[in-house]
């Protein structure tokens, strides 16, 4: 099925942005592509602004209507699927995708009824940082020059929206689906898999695996790891049972050793 | 053969353009897709103006080497393949495509030497008349929300030298390493895969959290899972050593209980 109406179950999230024009000029480039829904985490931008009314050129009912958060993870609770804007060279590789395969991604996660997902751009002279990319499940890379690869950030939303359009209302020419199509159990929200990594790295001290104060990337790497994998909601219900166990272990002695 | 120098034999042609920073924004649209040629035909703007420049963000090179003609056919006159963009409606139906399909027959074209190609783009308020289109021997359509479809320049340049750049320079994911090129650890093979499975079944009976007399599908689903994130060699090390330190809390009271 391929439908227009799909693409209201897209959210845009724009972090930390300094300019309100920028604002604006998302907004439009949304409305173009038939998104809706408007994201800002705590931005920079004083917010409503004239700048971004004139640059919406009209799209000011996006404008009226967007949300305005503190924090990512706020944004995206909701969220079944969220993909972070990402440029290449990154401490620690995480898979990047391009924008045609984000689409197809995007485009059979938002088949499946309830299912929400966000798109996440970062701060016009910085992006996003590591902490906010390991929030997502995915990471984009919008193919560039080298030479001079900072795109305006409206200039991002409309490739990204672009894609999305052509996956969602037809016309792409890309076959490629590259994830399962019939999952029988809904995939891990935000929220669950945040509460879950609290569960993990909580444990992960217990059994003195993990020091915060000398973290090594091993959160970074775990959430690299379980992120890439998906999980649904009974496989995320497992993993904290067997992390409850595992701190109950850790507690009482078994008397086998 | 795929190539960034592919795109220098490609013109952006702008066709009596209103605003200054427009232009100035496709320069940095351009330049960010790795293009460099940009003609300017009956602009209406006031070009050089300050506005262009602090729109490109740095393209100032492709403004400076910016060439300005009258008429349409004087910018066209080397190129070999012209293509331009088109709203729906026209009186005269012409076979419109979309920017994916542009940028396959582009790319077609560009991999003869010597063959040059332009895209034309028209007018902010009005496009390209239509005699300028009968010039053209592509109509290029971009894929929009019927009720609010009219682009910022930028953002329509912006899209066409995206999927130019796809064409052109290739993807940046082989579809056949789904998780990226540039990972830096090899993916763990079967036996450390299978040795891993054994060592978390082990544990989980040693935590109690797992019966292998009455199993209910969990290691099935941990494989499932597991498999699916694709654990590089490190992750596996990582993954072992937090059972075996699993092991040692189990085996070993830590009195906090």
């Amino acid at each position: 099925m391929t439908s227009p109406a799909l693409l209201n179950a897209v959210k845009i999230v724009l972090v930390g942005t300094s300019h309100p024009g920028n604002i604006g000029g998302v907004a439009r480039a949304m409305k173009n592509m038939g998104l809706s829904q408007l994201c800002l985490v705590a931005p920079r931008a004083q917010f409503p602004h004239p700048e971004a009314d004139l640059r919406s050129s009209g799209a000011t009912d996006l404008l009226e209507q967007a949300q305005i958060f503190e924090r990512l993870e706020d944004a995206i609770s909701d969220c079944t699927l969220v993909a972070g804007t990402s440029a290449r060279s990154r401490n620690l590789p995480w898979p990047l995708i391009n924008p045609n395969q984000l689409a197809g991604r995007l485009h059979e996660e938002l088949r499946h009824q309830q299912h929400r997902v966000a798109l996440v751009f970062g701060r016009e002279d910085r992006g996003l940082s590591n902490e906010e990319l390991h929030l997502c499940h995915l990471h984009v890379h919008i193919p560039c020059n080298p030479d001079f690869s900072s795109l305006n950030l409206a200039a991002a939303v409309q490739v990204l929206s672009y894609e999305l359009r052509m996956a969602c209302v037809g016309q792409t020419t890309d076959p490629e689906q590259p994830f399962g199509t019939e999952w029988d159990v809904p995939f891990a929200d935000g929220k669950a898999l945040e509460l879950f990594f609290e569960h993990l790295e909580q444990t992960l001290i217990e059994i003195d695996f993990h020091n915060p104060d000398n973290p090594r990337q091993l959160m970074s790497r775990l959430r690299r790891l379980y992120l890439r994998a998906r999980p649904d909601a009974m496989e995320i219900n497992m993993l904290r049972g067997i992390l409850t166990q595992t701190q109950k272990a850790a507690r009482t002695p078994h008397g086998n050793n």
